[in-house]
């Protein structure tokens, strides 16, 4: 905990609403604290570089701006005007004249940029050890990773340096750090958050995604991100019931893998914890439904041995082609195989992964979310370094097929382990069910009653919450 | 002109309900009139082996069977239960158990097979002229080409010889050969008529089309036709609004492309015979905008270009790999191609497309449908001989993009040229705009007073035009 004031959204309105504090002095003093961060920051914006942003709010009022003074940090692969974007590469660094497309919107709506954050190089990792600026350590225990690609947005959001962070997430990179430090992480539909400004992955994959301390924070972000841009390629267009919250029956089903595909990798509390945060989801009115999630997992290997690398390879051609040695070892062994595949094994891929989506949509048609562990297991610094390619695929078990099966996903935190670590779950479906996904999200949030990232702060209590329990037995939605 | 009676759907089923023929005699002088087409047929029907289709419809009536004893034509890639699927390649041949999942719900609706029909093998030409089982003359002059690649469904059809025929569609091969003889060519919405059963060209684009002598046959097979095949990796659900005939206003904006764009190829006949279709079109209640069709014109070059001769490779890879010296020369030389790309050259591709598939569906936004001419030029047997590439480039000028942009369209007869040979137009819209295109194509069909296909037939009045005519000042739609 760096401050004494909560940062979540709402809250931090309050304090700035009472006085309690403002922007100037709450930006001014999470500045000092964040220099104390080990391996978060590529960027730590300066006070001056600060000062426009702050100017702007002259303009601004917190009834319209609902990010009014709202500070927040940006992984290192996605511009902001003025500053170099490194994506953990300096070699490979600009400085772009224009924010990312998602990052003008969260400035127009009152959000203050704090700095741009370490990540897994290229956005390829899911530990977040493998960057030229450090591996980030975990936000409660350094010993352990604080999981990646977007580990310095995650661990600066949970050490309640900013209210929330932006992520991408191609693959798990939102996710897995929002299950390492408790924290909400939200990964967004496809093609809803403009990826305009963004130093692309898997450019047919990637999302940009959002940490946050709650639920409802994520929402807030979302709705002011999700904003439709008409230079993006891949850009969707939001359907009219995913743009604002839902309200949802008390009484829902859900879906989680067989007991044998559920994989801990020897992890025992983690296997608990997930028994657990089942066994909360009947409580809050879920009816579970053991699923054959085999098309999702095979799903998920297919991005691993697949063609899609040639993606990354594209991001990426003009450093591995002209200086391959500022490449970290890692990086550089996986994307270099991105050259290997033909055309003929890259449609081979898209009728196998067409085929697995026709199944895997029979499952989602199921009921009304899937669940899984968001990880099934955590590891230490150590560990990853004695095995950083093992375990890193690990890692992606139950991430990998999201983005390539058109689903959106929310990381949620449900628990603590006896070492004092996070767990949380992922809840999934179908693309444009970003709402329904927060809503019950949210949920589980209010069951679990945990403490917010890793600052100590308590869940905020809101007025939608209230409002909301006094429908869900009344209109049924999704 | 084959017998008497008028082929076109709702004609022959009131010859059948007086009793002026039965489906048993019809069938009979067809298949005797059949025999005398040159390079149509591939495998025509024996008697016998249509005796079980035309003894199922005792169990049948026509009230409640929309196509019942209907004669059709399935183009030589698509199966036919008991009988060779060749592709045109004898060595490629292989006698499925099952019929393809369409033409399974044409026999359930009471339609009547006749035989299997001539292409350009593996449906890569958009000529008739590629084939081992020869070449397929025009239905008009036999020194023309018949287009292809579904040449002999197309004469079959205009020939009087079946009511409708089945082809296929990946770049044009549905809407060619339809303009080269007088036809109505749907190429549907990808995914809604099923492609289990088919010889795939480029799996992930290819379309089962309609040929019908009138927009309201076409009409009458799309509706018994698609129906979602949970087994086609491909298959798209329909939406409501495009399920039955759509009433719209008698006004409507369409857009042509700018001077520039249009290619006649040195076809003076053609040129004029656009134009005319043009003020037509605005006789008919249409307001004409010339709209700038580059992003059309270069997804139609990517085609050619990009990749997705990698799928025609996985489609014929045992034949390629094993026996090469079987396929003719000028198929080889293409396909061939398909192994040269990379999975880097494919992920370019795919980024381009979907760039200018976001320009394109801008100009799609701007008007009620788009008009081309359906071809660009028609040539003689004797021109294809001499430049086989060129010219069946010329005749995807068109017709190319319409797949990989996920497009639907129509091709429309609306002239004779002086040397009495057909030209049409192709209208063209959305994904999921089968049922607006059919009424336009129905309303340029009611005006132009064309004779059906080559059988001299008089275009027949339907109940539904006078029906919905009063109706179309009220009631807009789409």
């Amino acid at each position: 905990m760096t401050t004494d004031i909560n940062l979540s959204i709402n809250t931090l309105q309050k304090a700035y609403a009472s006085g309690e504090t403002s922007p100037e002095q709450l930006i001014k003093s999470l500045l000092v604290e964040a220099k104390s961060l080990t391996a978060v920051w590529i960027h730590l914006l300066t006070e001056t570089e600060i000062a426009p942003y702050l100017a702007n709010l002259k303009n601004m009022s917190p009834e319209t701006h609902p990010l009014y003074g709202v500070p927040f940090a940006i992984k290192d692969n996605i511009d902001l005007a003025g500053i170099p974007t490194t994506a953990a590469c300096a070699e490979f660094a600009y400085t772009p004249e224009k924010s990312a497309f998602v990052v003008e919107e969260l400035i127009a709506a009152g959000a203050i940029p704090l700095g741009k954050t370490n990540l897994d190089q290229f956005a390829t990792g899911l530990v977040g050890t493998r960057s030229p600026y450090g591996a980030t350590p975990n936000s409660f225990n350094p010993k352990y990773i604080s999981g990646g690609s977007s580990s310095g947005s995650a661990v600066a959001t949970a050490k309640g340096i900013v209210s929330f962070a932006l992520g991408t997430d191609t693959a798990g990179s939102g996710r897995v750090p929002a299950c390492f430090n408790n924290l909400v992480g939200l990964k967004p539909s496809k093609g809803l958050l403009s990826t305009s400004g963004v130093v692309p992955a898997c450019r047919s994959l990637d999302c940009v995604s959002i940490f946050a301390l709650t639920a409802d924070d994520a929402n807030t972000v979302f709705q002011v991100a999700a904003k439709y841009d008409e230079d993006d390629r891949y850009a969707r267009k939001n359907i009219a019931e995913n743009i604002k919250p839902v309200v949802l029956n008390n009484k829902f089903t859900f879906a989680i893998p067989k007991a044998e595909q559920l994989a801990f990798f020897g992890c025992d509390s983690y296997e608990r914890a997930f028994i657990q945060a089942v066994t909360a989801l009947e409580k809050l009115g879920g009816t579970k439904v053991e699923l054959d999630f085999t098309p999702l997992l095979d799903a998920a290997k297919l991005l691993y041995e697949g063609p899609w690398v040639a993606e990354r390879y594209i991001a990426t051609q003009d450093i591995l082609e002209e200086q391959p040695e500022v490449m970290m070892d890692v990086t550089r062994t996986i994307i270099s195989q991105g050259d290997k595949h033909s055309a003929v094994d890259t449609f081979y891929a898209l009728y196998r992964l067409q085929s697995l989506k026709k199944l895997a949509d029979k499952l989602i048609g199921q009921v009304d979310v899937l669940v899984t562990p968001t990880a099934g297991r955590h590891f230490t610094l150590d560990e990853i370094a004695q095995e950083p390619m093992l375990y890193n695929s690990q890692l992606g078990y139950y991430t990998n097929f999201m983005n390539l099966l058109d689903y959106t996903a929310i990381a949620v935190p449900t628990k603590f382990t006896s070492k004092g670590l996070p767990f949380g779950v992922t809840l999934f479906s179908d693309a444009f069910t970003d709402q329904k996904l927060l809503t019950y999200a949210k949920r589980i949030q209010d069951d679990a009653q945990l403490s917010l990232g890793a600052t100590g702060w308590t869940l905020p209590k809101t007025t939608l919450s209230t409002e909301s329990d006094a429908f869900i037995d009344v209109v049924v939605c999704g």
